[in-house]
């Protein structure tokens, strides 16, 4: 038997990107989707799928067993919305839940992992395969951000790791100094259109993993969708963490952001 | 000649009530009043009135000396969304902005009131008058917060803080646990709004004061709005700040919760 590896697979076009890389090292993907969350043509990609509604963990552990699986990643997110809503916990999900002091979004992950590897299971970072997508240290727009947007983003990097590291959210949108938008369970989206609209034009937009990220789920994603959302408010300036953000569709994501006039930074700092 | 005091007055219903308040106390109230921001029927309760764009501080100085007045009261915010656009400010107000490290809410009015000062004025607590707006501590309704409930307000009131410390809002809405709905420009009932619709019903919301608060300006407020729009998305409990928070309406405010079976509490924590 190959080497295998069990995907979790959340919402969005990361699962996809995932199997392919995987497939391209020689793995078969042994896939568990979540119904209403991840998109239906995962299943032309993945060696094997069974589809389960967001809450059931037992099912799940019983999938991967069956299948022999040892290796497994957390893969696109779970709407944080739907947490309060659409969810079947089962009985072992619902054991844990009971266990957790805060359902913080990362405590509750860290809890479905834990689990996981006392079922025996291996859980790897989801950028395994894709080390590629983690973004580069640099301006990678022709427009590079003003003076004045650099304090924005100084000052916005500080408010987003605050925010993150009571594990709020990873995004915050920002003008003159002044935060104008803070991410909680809306998503980013929804974050940049509020703020963006808030601020009029030039808003600057900072997304950062948070302090004590586990980078075994949800690390800090960009797209070109990100960018249609900055252009629709006339946001200017898109501040992400260099190595530890990941970046999907990136050449389209900087053309649309150079035809918009939008700079995008991938930082390091401390 | 009598005592007089000059009111630099916001938004809202808080500069009528202030002006009642004070002229029962004796007091004339000469208002400087915002366009596009103060209740225009402000003017059939002060002595004088003079209107101005947000921002025209040296015009606002300039006023309250011809008038000779020495106290000063701040009452009514400015909508924050405002200081992105509708702003004129003067060469006075410009110096000053040019100033300030950090454009942030606090920060700003603490220059302006600092900046009064230094012109020979003394800056008032707006709750000069009306102490009795100020919130006992106590259940205000019928209903009390669930056990659940208590949970949530806890840990919101924690989170809360924090984000009032870094001076970003003074309001979240959080359900089981998880920051649902953070407040930064859009204020406190858009964030009612948004967070509430993501909760689904049941959401928990807390407006305290920063820990830094100036009382002499932006105390957190609430009245029977506040309870019309947690109505609105179904929203359950209200918890806000003992002795160091307004509320306006008390009376219809309290009976309307009643009506929807929502409680409000307001505590008293260090």
């Amino acid at each position: 038997m190959g080497k295998r590896i069990g995907l979790i697979a959340g919402n969005g076009q990361f699962p996809i990107i995932f199997t392919k890389a995987a497939r391209k090292e020689g793995y078969e993907v042994i896939a568990v989707a979540h119904i209403g969350e991840t998109e239906p043509s995962l299943e032309n990609y993945v060696n094997e799928i069974e589809w389960i509604r967001v809450g059931q963990l037992g099912r799940l552990i019983k999938f991967f067993k069956k299948k022999n699986i040892k290796e497994l990643v957390f893969v696109g997110g779970i709407k944080k919305k739907k947490l309060f809503s659409n969810i079947f916990p089962d009985l072992k999900a619902l054991t844990l839940l009971a266990r957790l002091r805060h359902k913080h979004d990362d405590a509750a992950l860290r809890a479905v992992a834990d689990e996981l590897e006392r079922e025996g299971f291996i859980v790897c970072p989801s950028t395994l395969f894709v080390p590629s997508l983690l973004a580069e240290e640099g301006c990678l727009t022709n427009r590079k951000p003003t003076k004045e947007e650099k304090k924005d983003i100084e000052f916005g990097w500080q408010m987003a790791k605050a925010i993150g590291k009571l594990d709020i959210g990873q995004c915050v949108v920002v003008k003159r100094q002044v935060v104008v938008a803070v991410e909680a369970v809306e998503g980013t989206d929804e974050t940049i259109k509020r703020g963006g609209r808030l601020a009029k034009e030039g808003a600057v937009v900072v997304k950062v993993s948070k302090p004590n990220q586990d980078l075994r789920f949800d690390v800090p994603a960009v797209g070109k969708g990100t960018i249609e959302t900055m252009m629709h408010v006339k946001a200017k300036v898109l501040a992400i963490e260099a190595k530890r953000t990941l970046i999907f569709d990136k050449e389209r994501m900087v053309s649309l952001a150079n035809e918009a006039d939008i700079s995008i930074v991938s930082l390091k700092k401390s």
